[in-house]
């Protein structure tokens, strides 16, 4: 399976914010993260890095 | 490998940007995707869907 882990950047620190990641959606002003378990957050962040062959997504909350 | 076909949605069609795209980074008001071959592309677009599982990214141009 080929879905990623979804990182919040927080002072220098990478904070996981879900794992598993299959979908991820623009909502308004947030994103929404769905996972493969159907698990869903909706954070107010942008895009830092996507890094697809580590499986890594690094958000910034805004 | 968990690459993933990255396509700019045009006039309702998905027309295909980069095909086995790694990272996706903004820079500036754009996207910069680079793939597995180390082919990159620089859009001015925003994130429409990521379907991860699927390896599927849909942007839209600005």
């Amino acid at each position: 399976m080929c879905e990623a882990a979804a990182y919040v950047l927080r002072n220098g620190q990478e904070e996981l914010l879900l794992s598993a990641v299959d979908i991820i959606e623009p909502e308004g002003d947030s994103l929404r993260l769905v996972n493969i378990f159907g698990e869903q957050k909706v954070i107010k962040a942008d895009f830092l890095r996507l890094n697809l062959v580590n499986h890594k997504i690094i958000l910034m909350e805004k």
